[in-house]
């Protein structure tokens, strides 16, 4: 585990300490005293910064969801085909998966039982829809296909994409990543080609 | 949650029970004590069934893996071309995680901090191995893209069907799922079309 020491020590570590804490021992598992012995700074160090735990989650999950919301806001997800879009889309979500790891790990394992997971979630969803209307709307362009309902396409390729926490890490000092050496570029590459044009050889 | 009454108890039932506060409570946040509860019979009628919750734990993930390599054992998964014979297996996996639902989202959850989540763990990876050589084999015969590195071919298309258990529910007495009413065969479809023709309009 990262471990802060003292003269190092920023707001920014202490986000960053508290969500692997919260990945490991899960949001609710999580105590102030889990918090301060993973940062090393005493429990006021962190009250001095932070209401407590719940604004950590807070920030964390902000931090993935702003730069989820900040993709649809980017010209090639606003210009074009809503094909073209929703490829752009797809290929950003997985950068920023990757970019983002442990932010969008945590959020991806909110489970609603306090305020703030209860947000989360909220936006998780509007980020959701948003994805699917450019899926329907590319339907209805007819570039994409129409035999499979928008909803439950929409909740498959987010699964395919979400999938990608449980097993890539980020390249080591070797530029390998733990994936086996699956470079960030290539895993973008593969999820853009196996959602759009499927595992059969394109003729 | 299922409370078995002690009229209607059998061993099927407390396994069945046991997963279902496995997946609530994690494996290890899980003692006897809340097996018991859950069950509504005491300790020692466990322990009469069973030498302990890892013993729980095993036959549970012995049922979703006996499913899952049977599946390899059935004709069409053994008979033709390899592209045929992958296309059979993942529609043959949507369909065990769908039926067996409870005992393949525990057996995805399992993280390997005793002997029978490391031989869970060690089952999964071999099942894993044999539907990526299934996948190379179909992409040496020509019938499958070979521009996605096999691993993370394979790792991308679990994810996908692996992801189905955080949202698929059976039917219920109306005739719905929980998934915005799609219904099995209309996911078992909808993840064959996906894996293997992407969302792109076929043309």
């Amino acid at each position: 585990m990262t471990t802060a020491r003292r003269d190092t020590y920023t707001p920014e570590t202490l986000l960053s300490v508290a969500v692997q804490v919260f990945i490991e021992r899960g949001y609710d598992g999580t105590s102030m005293e889990h918090l301060s012995k993973a940062a090393g700074i005493s429990k006021s160090s962190i009250y001095h910064h932070v209401s407590g735990k719940e604004e950590l989650l807070r920030r964390a999950v902000s931090r993935a969801l702003d730069e989820l919301f900040g993709i649809l806001d980017e010209e090639h997800a606003r210009v074009g085909s809503a094909a073209g879009r929703l490829e752009y889309v797809v290929r950003r979500m997985v950068e920023v998966l990757m970019a983002e790891l442990p932010y969008v790990t945590l959020l991806l394992r909110v489970r609603g039982n306090t305020d703030t997971e209860r947000w989360a979630l909220e936006r998780r969803r509007e980020f959701d829809h948003r994805v699917a209307a450019l899926l329907k709307a590319a339907a209805v362009e007819g570039d994409v296909r129409a035999d499979v309902e928008v909803r439950l396409a929409t909740r498959l390729v987010f699964g395919m994409i979400n999938s990608i926490v449980e097993w890539y890490r980020p390249e080591g000092p070797d530029g390998r990543g733990g994936a086996g050496g699956a470079g960030e570029g290539e895993v973008v590459d593969a999820v853009v080609r196996l959602v759009f044009g499927g595992l059969r050889k394109a003729s």
